[in-house]
């Protein structure tokens, strides 16, 4: 199933407490944040450019990460699962990954236990983008 | 060119020898190292669970993810590029994913400039492979 590329859900929170929510919402479905990258602080300190408020959070369930790993050591090329969070003129929007999307090719597109759990990861996505 | 997830070099330097001459080769074909998540200490510390050593580094060179971030939004969810690290019985195991992988689907597959860059970051990533 790789219909789609992401689930976005639009907020009228400002994007601090948007992205608050979201780690919550991600917490709530077993996801801990391994990694937060904040674009707009990169971008300034490397390039001198201006942009607007957007982070990149990296979110895995260990439990999940140990099967696909022990299963297909290249899974760790997929790991962690990422949610855009971006400032707008109506608050924020935050986009989620569908990792099914991200089976593209071999050796992941035909393992049956990778899809399993990638399976598992997009139904908590989309239970991720229901809390918010 | 959808063809292959991944580059792999076998290394004989053990793992933080290996690690260090990735994230040096990273540098000279221009990626920083924004993340780094090991594997091993994050299974310990959730699961409690024995790993190879093993991290995954997330790799971005700022020019392109800007002109990506600026074509297409949702571009931050292929980012940052992943490298990851193992070690093994003869030294260490080198993957570096191909980013045309990724482009799987829609809004990304029919963009000619988020491809375009990702051949850029893919010739990119094989000049790194070559240098390790």
């Amino acid at each position: 199933m790789q219909d789609r590329l992401a689930y976005q859900v639009a907020l009228t929170e400002p994007f601090d407490r948007a992205v608050e929510k979201v780690i919550l919402a991600l917490n709530q479905e077993g996801f801990g944040v391994l990694t937060n990258i904040d674009i707009q602080a990169t971008l300034k300190e490397k390039l001198g450019t201006e942009f607007r408020r957007y982070v990149i959070l990296g979110a895995c369930n260990p439990l999940l990460a140990h099967q696909a790993l022990q299963n297909e050591p290249l899974a760790g090329l997929l790991l962690p699962c990422n949610i855009t969070v971006e400032e707008t003129d109506a608050g924020s929007l935050v986009s989620l990954v569908n990792p099914e999307a991200m089976l593209a090719v071999e050796p992941l597109i035909s393992n049956e236990k990778i899809r399993d759990i990638a399976g598992e990861v997009r139904n908590r996505m989309e239970n991720v983008a229901g809390r918010l």
